[in-house]
């Protein structure tokens, strides 16, 4: 049985530009908060913004990455850059609205890599891996860069990895049930991004292994 | 002259998975330690596991990466990560046996990392190269994604990167002569695995560079 | 419109060594004031003269990169290591012959990063990304292993990205106007290694972003 990917290339064009340009103002805002100065931001932003992308063509052997095959990439990472240059204080101040941009960008990314590695005739559990290492490889990189362990790892973090997961978990099974097409892709975006934001809004964690030292006394 | 390196398929991958298995959990442990949830405890046992065999993929060109073309390695790592979210304070207990299956796993990546060099014809210092990258790469990536300065490097490490390269030159060695195949395999895991094991037991270090700042007063 | 590189392959190669050379004494320097082993120290040179390089290559998809077809990249690299390792007091004493060689090496990656992308036939401003990636991957990743947040993006760093862009930009526009050849990557390393300089001697810094937290009081 083979999955079956097709996505109108113009739409799925549209989504992949909004993630980049949400995950570069997330990392031109950490660059903020980090006090670097413009190189350091704008460092930051495209990192953040293509990263993600460049390890899925990698894994994939695109080779050169999307990102760097069309200068549309870069450029909305540059934008993006300098948009939260002049208005940084008013971005911080919508810092809700950065979280959506953010969640939009990981449920956009996953989506894509995802799709991506079935086309590529990966298995159901490689494109899943794919499709999480797409989502959240950029932020990865974005926090090794500016010296923060990784928020998807965190344990303030809120089931950001989850999401990615369901997303990926919902492209699969359509792609393999040959239903994946535009419905079943904004079903998983918005899965992503609503499991996404809800986590945020209600604090929730995933579980914890058990304290290797227990609490003394006790 | 060319290296001829051929190695039962069934055995290597039977190596393979045993050192996918044990560095899950050395990444799944330090997890644990570092109080991650159930998420970035998936998430460092999946990159100690494959990053290693990843970076070597990529650096010789197989894409996509093994860890990827089947779904046995990732399985592996989830697995294991399983096994350490359950019984995270039992193994911890068990530290020995941790150090133990690193060590088996590092011996284990370097050999088949060199191997797989010299098989795309690389040259000798090149084929080295790649080995040790393949032992010490998932276990890089681990250390940075928890926010440490990675064991290889740490001035508290025993010998980490010396038995790997005492393997990969065992591997180049028997393969240049014509003399590689199960039996210098298993002697070279066996050299990385017992100078390592012994370097921890003894606590050898590397010899340090001189100190830039000499002592005061003397 | 097409971009045209050509440059005599023997002065490609000596460029490329030299900063090769320039950057692993920069990694085994870092090395020897974090107080590693040699382990980690010529981890960390080798990681700082071929890592910039390796990402390029495994960018435009040409796989093993150089530093592993060729065992002259990692030799070099070892007697760099060597070098710092016997000579690390008198090396440090020459700190700025450090921060020459740094630059040195800053200047002819970039303009190499540069022209190999444009020979892939990618677009001017992808171009300038692979360049400037060439350029600093290098030294983000011995910062990352060496537990440090990059140089590249520190609020203390003099217009370390900036001289690097200037470069990127010369060589493009060298090879649309077909000039490019060996006067004009004269120009450009000399651009690059004169504004590096002058800016660590003037203690330039790039423009930052608007304060998040106003002063109170004010």
């Amino acid at each position: 049985m083979t999955a079956q990917v097709p996505l109108d290339p113009a739409l799925q064009s549209a989504l992949d530009l909004t993630g980049t340009f949400a995950f570069a103002v997330s990392g031109a805002l950490l660059a903020v908060r980090k006090r670097f100065d413009l190189v350091g931001l704008i460092i930051l932003a495209a990192i953040t913004a293509v990263g993600g992308g460049v390890i899925r063509d990698l894994l994939l052997g695109r080779t050169p990455p999307l990102a760097f095959r069309t200068p549309t990439y870069l450029a909305v990472a540059l934008a993006a850059a300098a948009v939260t240059f002049v208005a940084a204080p008013q971005l911080e101040r919508l810092k809700p609205a950065v979280l959506l941009f953010d969640a939009a960008g990981l449920a956009l990314f996953v989506i894509a890599g995802t799709a991506a590695a079935l086309a590529h005739h990966l298995g159901p559990l490689p494109a899943i891996g794919v499709g999480i290492t797409t989502g959240i490889g950029g932020g990865i990189l974005r926090d090794l860069v500016a010296g923060d362990v990784p928020v998807v790892v965190r344990e303030d973090s809120e089931l950001y990895a989850v999401p990615a997961c369901l997303g990926c978990v919902i492209v699969v099974a359509a792609a393999y049930t040959h239903r994946y097409g535009t419905g079943a892709a904004a079903a998983a975006v918005l899965a992503v991004f609503g499991l996404r934001t809800l986590a945020v809004w209600r604090h929730w964690r995933a579980p914890r292994p058990r304290a290797l030292w227990p609490r003394r006394g006790g």
